[in-house]
Formats: structure tokens, sequence, C-alpha cells
């Protein structure tokens, strides 16, 4: 059943090799000190950087800049954002990069004009902003984390051994994005294969909770095709464009907050793969697909009608003759396969945790109550030993 | 492939039996002189009506009212509107009703500030609103048009024998509206199925058209079989509030914008519809079932492959040993049948439809190009006949 719910997502998107050309309008709605946030300087070796400084010197604006903003953005890095915001006035902040450079941005956005410590405030006391917030817009250049059209901010704390993500509310979510699927191929395959499993984890996570029937599930189920289809073409030749912008405007779907209106939803994959990251510092896409499998089988027998309708629906499974049970193991089998035809990384040894860090990450690791089987410490310290 | 476009869909949707609660909070951010605009006096009944009014009272509103809205909202009606909401000054519309008290509302609310005659300015000229535009929210009191969150609003002329579609910006969608799937549930079921059938080809129309692989294709795949779904539980059930719940929403999704993003699009079954509405005045829904299936049918052989793909992912045909030709035949066999569950009307003739008519309807039906076939006149008239 759909439940209570509001829906709003005021973002505006524009898609496509020519979207760029759509900055210019847009930056004319916001004031004149734009902070420009970036990550480790690629936008610099393909051109992109230049030409988004020519654009906005072609509208008068006074730039600053934060760059080296890191693959999983830290609390010191948010702090130095803040303080540069601050020392330039800026009123928008304009973060091109992937999923981190825009989390990154909308945490600076939401910490400006507040005197307390954004970490603290935001990731320990999980308060919501009363501060004005600066306008965020976006120009994404990787397709994973849907940070493009959502509040969400996700941030780590090293020498805590936190990664926590908060989720904001409409206020917060960038006000514009530009979506050039071009952009993403030059990445490398592992970080393009990280992002294609972050965006079908997102599906899972709120697809497999909650037993009612509703519209949410069926948008996933299309979601979650077209998104293995377009994966097994990208694998294959990651220039394949069609494949490419079907994968990132998938990537803006699956975490925008449509797909899970009206119901509940899990999110224990991104509680044990963040606790994975804060100590391993992996990408992040890495550190979910090596905790899915053993978190799902594990589940599984708590959901079976889910994982069975999984079989069918998303991996074209015929049920004739066959149980729930066998039909829930086969979906997980095709998803194990085709995870295993992407290349991504199946353990969380490879990823650099260590037998000694087990009990660490379990204790990093948030445990919440949606999915089909609340977890307890032992359970999961057991699904992180049947990830190494 | 996903060809450039943007989207942006600023109304905020309250979903659920306790939406209405949101009315006031909302009421705050817009004027005080409200226009009410309803159709023919089920929400007096119901107590909708006395619902809404005390909650306008409450927040020291100006009431004035439109009243009597027809199904298919004629132009004369629209003037009239015009005229009142001038007279009281109204700065706010709110809709209370189907898709076509929420099309009329938006209709009237470009209308207010621009001096030409709306009919011939929107509907005649094409024109796009140069005038202030008053904001308008909607309270649905049906689930079909999908008019709760898009900028579209259709007009009637019977003395020219025209219904036309003008399809509006961002600015002039719905600020809110309000989605309570409870009040959908005294409508007779003849309105019900007509609704749920309504929604079914806003979808095909997007889903009809362009050979490339899109994910707006597999979105559209998840809402059809979610709406077939829902449809056998509420033609058997009509006061199964799970399934009256994921209709409605689905309605929502099905024509907002989101599923046409990147592709070509048809709309000919609309085409011929609204002209068969424009001659009997007959029920939106309807026209489209009626005119359907021999449209599809001989449409077909020159979009092969996607009527095959339909059968297979939206109706669950096994493909093995099938031609696509066999398949595509199949695919739209199953919507026949299902339709004919549904009890949808299934030829125009009963929908009031002459053979002397046939002409003119022919005369009245705007040819478009972005099917699999662009028909000419004998073919219209030849798909008329065939839905006789």
């Amino acid at each position: 059943m759909l439940g209570n719910f509001s829906y709003h997502n005021p973002t505006k998107l524009y898609f496509g090799e020519e979207s760029l050309g759509f900055l210019k309008q847009e930056l004319a709605n916001y004031g004149k000190n734009v902070l420009v946030v970036y990550g480790g300087g690629s936008i610099k070796k393909n051109g992109l950087y230049q030409e988004i400084m020519e654009i906005l010197k072609g509208c008068g604006k006074n730039v600053a800049e934060v760059s080296g903003v890191m693959p999983n953005p830290t609390a010191d890095k948010l702090r130095e954002g803040v303080r540069i915001a601050r020392e330039n006035n800026s009123d928008f902040i304009l973060a091109v990069g992937g999923g981190s450079v825009c989390d990154y941005s909308k945490a600076v956005s939401v910490s400006v004009n507040c005197d307390d410590d954004p970490w603290d405030k935001y990731y320990i006391r999980f308060e919501e902003p009363q501060c004005d917030i600066i306008p965020v817009g976006c120009v994404l250049t990787m397709a994973g984390t849907g940070s493009e059209m959502n509040g969400g901010a996700v941030i780590t704390n090293h020498e805590q051994h936190l990664k926590i993500g908060h989720v904001f509310g409409d206020n917060v979510m960038p006000r514009f994005s530009i979506l050039n699927p071009k952009y993403t191929m030059t990445l490398p395959v592992y970080q393009m294969v990280a992002g294609i499993y972050d965006i079908m984890n997102h599906i899972c996570e709120q697809y497999f909770s909650g037993q009612d029937d509703n519209t949410s599930d069926y948008i996933s189920e299309g979601l979650m095709k077209g998104l293995i289809h377009a994966s097994r073409i990208a694998v294959k030749d990651p220039q394949d464009y069609e494949a490419r912008s079907n994968i990132m405007w998938t990537a803006t779907w699956a975490l925008n907050t449509l797909i899970s209106r009206g119901k509940s939803t899990d999110w224990m994959v991104h509680m044990l793969g963040q606790a994975v990251g804060a100590y391993t510092d992996a990408t992040h896409g890495m550190t979910l697909a090596a905790v899915s499998l053993p978190y799902y089988r594990y589940i599984m027998p708590y959901g079976v009608k889910k994982f069975a309708r999984f079989a069918t629906q998303v991996w074209d499974i015929p049920s004739q003759g066959k149980t729930d049970e066998q039909l829930a193991q086969q979906g997980l089998d095709a998803m194990e396969n085709w995870m295993k035809e992407l290349g991504l990384v199946m353990k969380i040894s490879e990823l650099g945790a260590t037998e000694e860090m087990i009990e660490g990450i379990a204790d990093a690791t948030i445990i919440l109550n949606g999915g089909y089987k609340v977890l307890d410490r032992d359970e999961v310290v057991k699904i992180l030993k049947a990830s190494m």
C-alpha cells in the first residue's frame, strides 16, 4: 500500500551533449560570488574547468575555488570549504564533479551561515539547518550517487572511523544540474562499474523492504532492467553513448526520492559499506558490491516473496515449477553473475579490510530497521566475515 | 538514445488519506482572493466542498467560485471563468475535481491577465502566455489525466467541432496538488475504468515511438505492469484502497513529462479520440479506448519490434519460437482481453458516433508525425471506420 507521503523535487535538469550551454542562463538567477568546487583536477585535463571558468567570467562572476575534494570527503575538508566560502562571501556554489563533489558542496551550503561545527551538528547530532542555505548548482561528471537531484550529503571522519550520510530537505537539493553523459566517458572502467553498482544498490535498498504492492516497486523493476541492459553494453564498450546516457539518467531517478514514496526502505547495505569505507577509504560502490551478496543471502529467508519477485521480474527467470526459495536463490545467483561480468569487487578483503578491522567496522555500522530482518551486532559481524 | 532535454517539475504533491491537512499551510503562500473551481457538485454531496470552504475561511481568504465545469470544458466556460476571476481580483485558483477541473483552472490561470480571446490565442494560434499567470493549486478527486502535475489544458469548442490540448510550461503546472485516493472511491465504475484507460494510453502514446533503447521506456513498462495489476483488483473491488492508491500515483507519473524525456512520442490515439470527443462529448478515456486497437493494429507492422517488446515485457508473453509479428499480435490481443475485462467501450458507435460523422471527425483529427506511421487522411477515415 502507498502510505501518506509528500513529493517535491524542484531541481531543474539539463541533459545531453549540449547541456552545458544552459549554465549561463542559470547563473543569471544567482549572486555574483561563486564558489567553484571540484576534485582531483581531472576537469583541468579534459578542458571542462577552462570552459566553465570562461562562462563564469562571461557572466561577470567573482570566482573562488575549493579544489581537491576527495572521493570520500572528510569533515576537515568540509571545514576548509566553509572557511573559504565565508572569506569570499560566496552566495552560490557550483559543484563540478561526481557525487562526492556534489555531496560536499551541499554540506558546505548548509554550514556557511551556521555557527556550530558542521560535523557535530549534522552528522553526530543529526540536526536540520536553521540558517540560510547557499544555493548549489551542479555540473556532473560521474553517474552513480544521484546527488545531482537529492538532498543527501555523505561525509567521512577518519579519526572517528565514521562515514555518515545526512539527507537534507528539498531546500538543499541542487537548484539545477547539468548532466552530459560525455563527461562520464573519460572515467576509468573501475569507477564506471562502481558507479553502476551504486545505482543498482540504491534501487535494491528501496525495493527490498515491505510486503505491500505498490507503484514504486514497479518503477524500480523498470529502472533495474534498463540499468542491467545498459551496463552490459557499457562494460564492453565504455564509449557507447546510448548506454552511458541511460546509466546516467537511471542514476538520477534511482535516488531522487521517487522510488521510496509510500513505502519502507532498507539501506543496510549502505550502512555496512559505509563502515567499510570509513576504515579502508575504498571506492563507495565497491564497498557496497563486496557486502551485498552476503547480506542479501542472509536476509533472503525473511523476505523470500520479494526476492522471488526480483528473480522473475528483474532477471526474467521462469517461475514454473519452482518454490519461492528456489526462485529467490536463482535471482541472487543471476545478480552475482552480472556483478562478476561487470568486474565488481566481491570481497572487502580486496578493498583493504583485514580480520583485525572486523570488530571496528561492526561498531561503525549503524543498524537500521526498515529491512526484512533487523540485524544484531553478531549478525553484522557474521555478514562482514562472509564478505572477506 | 536519450536525446537532449530538460526536466523540471516543481509541483509539490501531498498523497494519502491525510493529505488535505496540508492545504492550510500551502494556502499561506498565496494571495487573499481565492477562486474555487469545481464541477457538477459531487463535492457538495460527499462533504469535500464544505471541508475546503472551512479551511479557506479559517485562513481568512475571500472566496469566489466557478461551478459547473463540465467533463469536456468548453471555450465559452473558459471565458466565463476568466470574467469571474477578473471581477473578483482572484490571485489564486484552487481546482477541486478531476482532470477537467484542473485543466480548466490552468486555462483560466493563463488567460485572466491577457487581453486576447483565450481560445483563439492558445488553441487556434497556439501562442504562449506573455502575461502574469495566476498560481493554481489542486485537490484531485479522479485519477487519470495527470493534470495535477503537468502544464496541459484541453479545451473543447463545440461550434467549431474542435477539442484541443495546449501543453504549457512548468510555470503553469499546479504549485501543489493534494491526492487522496479516498476521494476517487465514490466515482462510478464507468468513470474509474475510463480513467484507468486514459492512464494506460498516456503511457502507450509515449512508449510506441522511436527505435532507440532508453530508460524512459523501461520506466513506462514498470508503470504499465503496475497499472494492469492494480486495475484488475480495482475493477473487482473499487473500494480496494491499495489498488486505488497505486492507480492514482501511476496516473501522475504517466503524464508529468518524465517518461517522454529524451525520446519521441506519438499521441495519435489522443488526436483521434479528441476528434471523436468534439463530435460526441463522450468521456475522454472511452474515446481513447474505442479507437486504440484499430489504430495500433494498423501501425503495428511499422513498429513491430516495439510491439513485440510490449508483448514480452508488459504482458509477460513467452517469446520462444515466435516471430516478432506473432508476439506483437499476441501483445495487442492481451491488451484487448484486458480492456474487455475492465468493461471499456470498444466502439465509437457506442459513444454516439455515426457513419455521417466520420468525415467530420477525420477533418477534426490533427495529424502528428511522432509515431511509427504518419497517417494520411484516408488512413484516418479507415481507422475511424474500423472503430465503429
